[in-house]
């Protein structure tokens, strides 16, 4: 496994050029290279620039939309559902999480539920562009199903992660951007790639037995939901993981549990849909609508500079407030560039090829 | 360990009784009760009556005020910060809660932030509310502290609850109530009076190894948040317990993490408070602010009849619904009684004497 160094504004580039050859608006190609690029930036290399041949493929078997006409179809004060008409959720997203914005700087919050979508990223992305007007930002998705609820022996929830993000002063934000899973598959794929066991509890094979063989999930098994048992509480984590599924799609519209759509081309769509594409669901809510903002900021800092000082079992490793990694990833990825392993420089050449664009430099 | 049964009513009434002794207007103590009993006829004796000698001896050393001016003290459209005085949680969260119902019929949500506070019970029964009026209900609370976060060795965070309630059509709401720690500290208990082993990744000892002596977390351990170990996901279980903290408590002005005050009389508040009592945080939403509400609850339904029909390892655990034992155990117990062990009768029986009331019967 070898890597290469690319600056950001190489990999934007190209990233919006991908999306400009899909037919997209400028004006989306920028928008979803952008949502892209954060996640490498942020340190989440499965959810960056790696995924976009997945995209390109799901496009051209007429999956995702390169020109959605993205609308609200139903709206209150404080609460809307957008259609994103089959279009790439790194812009149906954003789209929405505009308008919990624009609600919430009217009413004091602003929620949004989407049907219609596609994968959208991070989450992270989502939530904070409310915090950067200094608001709460929450942001969920569901996700075609690879995790077997507590006592079940088939696949109907996604990963479903959600995300709470919150402004803080001093400290950067705090944001808890999880997957309601024990373990994202990302971690999986790591360990397929490495050929190494997995811990207890992330997996179950096709009988429903625990497993520490990262293929099992390729061959018939399931993730587990967070907790991984019952003793240790993954009634929870499934309950969190059908949360996200109800407040993103039987609230939009949208297909839910195993009929939610698979984010790959070459498995097809349940041909029974209950919806119409994938769903998220997004708030906002103005900081100083509870308090004075700065109230607010000054107390979630000594929130955070208590929990960094905390006592910890092994003095080298502190307590991480939620979001701190992926902030110290940016400035330093920033700095000096996204690495990329070579299977994904690769892959991206072979997509350039295909479209007829610039490869990687 | 006896069980004794009484019916709902004559629980009502001893519950109610105790409340008015201790000063509270007629209002609030039925309240009160309603939510303590609630708990016990959903099957959570942990959260009911059992609790009534605990509010008692909080209320003795004046750290519940029996006759608080609950008001709101800051405000938006759909947003606002109630002071709750001192008072019962029991009584200032469905206060609340009200207004977050009121704002919703209104704006499409509302949302409302709690310092001030005590214990509230059950989150289920103020998220209840909300279904009542076909909206989703949102309602979580931060304790004391008893959680340590991942790597650290003390407890900074309570075992901190959400709760997310929907409203079906057919079935019963789906009502997905829950600890954020891995285990409640109600188990725990059960394992301490029978003086049984706990599973690993509940607990662990004051030295930060994982542990399973029931007794350990009054030995100077803790408890671990969902996922029990960082390979499982305790940084999310904890991100999490860390979310309600920031949204009870740095938006409300409440005290949080290390600075929560404890529930029992025995142990004294911190007293270098960072804000006021304990704090809560609870939201509504129009169903119908999204789409239909005969759309989503029939769809729920069949989210419902999937998950309830979901092929399982053992033929005789099947899925469980969220909130589907609740309901279950309210409807057998409200038909047969409440069950209550030897040693909560008593213990409320002491109670009486000491208030000068009826005891039970």
């Amino acid at each position: 496994m070898k890597f290469y160094t690319f600056t950001e504004n190489n990999l934007r580039r190209f990233t919006e050029n991908v999306f400009l050859t899909m037919g997209c608006p400028e004006v989306d190609a920028k928008l979803a290279a952008d949502v892209l690029l954060r996640s490498d930036l942020r340190g989440i290399d499965s959810h960056g620039v790696a995924r976009l041949s997945g995209y390109v493929r799901l496009w051209e078997k007429k999956r995702i939309n390169a020109t959605p006409m993205v609308k609200v179809v139903h709206e209150t004060a404080t609460t809307a559902t957008v259609d994103g008409d089959g279009g790439l959720g790194l812009v149906v997203a954003p789209f929405a999480m505009k308008i919990a914005i624009e609600k919430a700087k009217t009413y004091g919050s602003g929620w949004v539920a989407v049907k219609n979508s596609n994968h959208f990223g991070i989450a992270g992305y989502h939530a904070l562009m409310a915090v950067e007007q200094d608001m709460i930002g929450i942001s969920m998705t569901n996700a075609s199903p690879l995790v077997a609820p507590t006592y079940a022996n088939e696949r109907l929830l996604g990963t479903n992660p959600m995300c709470y993000a919150f402004p803080a002063g001093k400290y950067p934000p705090v944001v808890v951007d999880m997957a309601t899973a024990a373990a994202a598959n990302g971690k999986l794929e790591i360990a397929q790639r490495a050929n190494q066991p997995i811990p207890e509890g992330w997996v179950q094979d096709k009988e429903g037995q625990t497993s520490i063989n990262p293929h099992q999930l390729k061959e018939g098994g399931s993730l587990l939901p967070l907790g991984s048992d019952k003793d240790h509480g993954s009634h929870k984590g499934y309950g969190l993981g059908a949360t996200v599924d109800i407040l993103s799609a039987v609230l939009s519209g949208a297909n839910y549990g195993p009929w939610v759509p698979p984010f790959v081309a070459f498995l097809e769509p349940p041909t029974d849909p209950v919806g119409e594409g994938i769903g998220h669901f997004f708030g906002a809510m103005r900081v100083d609508g509870f308090r004075p903002a700065q109230d607010f900021k000054d107390h979630l800092d000594n929130w955070i500079t208590r929990f960094k000082s905390a006592k910890t079992i092994d003095p080298e490793k502190k307590v991480i407030i939620p979001g701190e990694p992926e902030y110290a990833f940016e400035n330093e990825r920033k700095k000096n560039g996204i690495p990329l392993i070579d299977a994904v420089v690769n892959d991206l050449n072979e997509l350039a090829l295909k479209l007829g664009i610039a490869g990687l430099s």
